[in-house]
């Protein structure tokens, strides 16, 4: 328990992953209110749209819109999504966003054959032509990645020799490209991973890469993301993936079954109350995640947002 | 990380300490129908009702009712809440029920005065007196507890040393009583307790009593009562109350601010897929808090009850 990192780095995915999966279409304006009041908490990073075929995902049909029409502030990166060329020069002539590339693998063979009708090699050859794209484009490669890295509803448990194998993988076609990765994100796609198997995963793929930094996209569908989380940061990593009020889930209702990300606020709270620095103004991203909850219409996950915080407390008892 | 239990024993809290904070009067039938459904499932002990006045707790007004009502399943501990003489007198008098005394005090100061108009020392006569009253009863006196253990909303943090010293006058009242106890319960009575924080305490409190078995009861105000719960398991806990579908809290709608307990079939879920187990039939247990949701007519919190089990993807991959 003595590895937590002093300092984490907070992704904030909730405009662009969050948003997507709503059914309601989400107006330009509430779009661009959401990502200004996110960039006004002192977060390092907002993941703001998605640049994908607008028949595919009607709710980004408005990217560039809202992309023109945010406030940028200096500290935020503004990233955002594309799977392939056309989304690239999308993200790229808003000359708004911080634009990278990144190599990113499945580790579920049945996933990719079962939903892209594609094989791992055939997965393979498409990143290599994307890494192609990137360096055609002048775009700095930083990142690889991992999907369904802890388990996957079409091929059940995903055994850590999978895991390390695509890792392996991912290093391959970086070495082949002639790139150093920044960061390995391991992403827990479908909700399947546990604390335990997170420290484990973790620790072998230190034991493999020491001074690789890794980070972790984790997702609440059974509840288990701000636990994950914990085991993640106890083991030294120091960059997450998170989504204001848990945005992409809601247990209730209609959304049954649906589940977010790891709820921004929550992992604050538990950073800020570990001794670990986010950078982020809890009380002003809690008025966010109040935001994302008028937007959307319907109730959000998260716990912090109704409970309140520990420091709102302290303030309270030292001013009595 | 290697100190996990094989097995874990789970206190379902949720029918006593769940609903009474329920603004609608449960009926009587529907709290026999989910202490029924619950003893179905395989769990070792139901806190079923409580036992202090109707007039404070109207929802416990059928108190007896309810304990006469309910389906006796043999390998189930039906227990209850008791707070003085006549408490435990009634819960006597039903014949049904697991009764055992305990020795009960709070960490923090502010919090008695505030809310008890009691000093500590006037709180360890109160449980001397109760001792007193167990011994007369011939009610085995086993557990010892310390609540608001982790922080309280009306004094703030409480520090390591604090809870320490309170443990030591629970040890000195059982001196006293010439009684040895089998479990001390730690309760994060105002959800306060961060993952760090309970493998901290539970290491402090291992050194000093290596072999005394614990207990948590954690609440999920700030949504950490699974990194919490995992803390625990991590650092050996074997024995925890729990409460089905998160019974206790709904951070939604008129509920907004109240928190259940560490949600049962959540926690049965890490504890399956860690490898510990708890006895209890998952499947089942996500219907009683089906049952608990419907019973109480307002979403509950709980994430596997939407996200569903991987057991139960698992299962369906290898039938396909």
């Amino acid at each position: 328990m003595t590895d937590l990192p002093t300092r984490v780095t907070i992704n904030e995915d909730g405009p662009r992953e969050g948003l997507q999966i709503e059914p309601a279409y989400v107006p330009t304006a509430d779009k661009i209110a959401l990502i200004d009041a996110l960039s006004r908490t002192g977060i390092a990073e907002i993941q703001t749209v998605s640049f994908v075929n607008p028949r595919k995902v009607p709710q980004w049909t408005d990217a560039e819109q809202v992309v023109a029409g945010i406030t940028l502030r200096p500290g935020v990166r503004y990233t955002s999504l594309y799977l392939n060329a056309r989304g690239l020069d999308r993200a790229l002539a808003t000359g708004r966003l911080n634009v990278e590339g990144g190599i990113s693998l499945s580790a579920s063979a049945t996933f990719l054959a079962r939903n892209m009708d594609m094989t791992p090699e055939r997965q393979r050859e498409t990143r290599r032509e994307m890494i192609a794209v990137f360096k055609g484009a002048g775009v700095p490669i930083t990142k690889g990645s991992v999907n369904a890295a802890f388990g996957c509803n079409f091929e059940g448990d995903i055994p850590l020799a999978k895991l390390l194998a695509t890792l392996d993988d991912v290093f391959a076609l970086a070495a082949e490209a002639e790139v150093i990765l920044d960061t390995i994100g391991l992403s827990d796609t479908m909700g399947w991973a546990m604390p335990s198997q997170v420290t484990r995963t973790i620790g072998a793929i230190r034991d493999r890469h020491p001074d690789q930094a890794l980070s972790l996209h984790l997702h609440d569908t059974r509840g288990m993301a701000i636990a994950n989380a914990q085991a993640g940061l106890a083991m030294g990593v120091a960059d997450f993936d998170t989504s204001v009020g848990g945005l992409g889930g809601c247990p209730f209702a209609a959304h049954r079954g649906a589940a977010g990300n790891l709820c921004t606020e929550d992992f604050v709270l538990l950073c800020h109350e570990s001794g670990i620095e986010t950078g982020i103004d809890l009380d002003a991203l809690i008025e966010a995640s109040e935001m994302a909850e008028r937007i959307v219409g319907h109730p959000l996950p998260g716990s912090v947002r109704s409970g309140g915080t520990l420091q709102q407390i302290r303030k309270r008892l030292a001013a009595a």
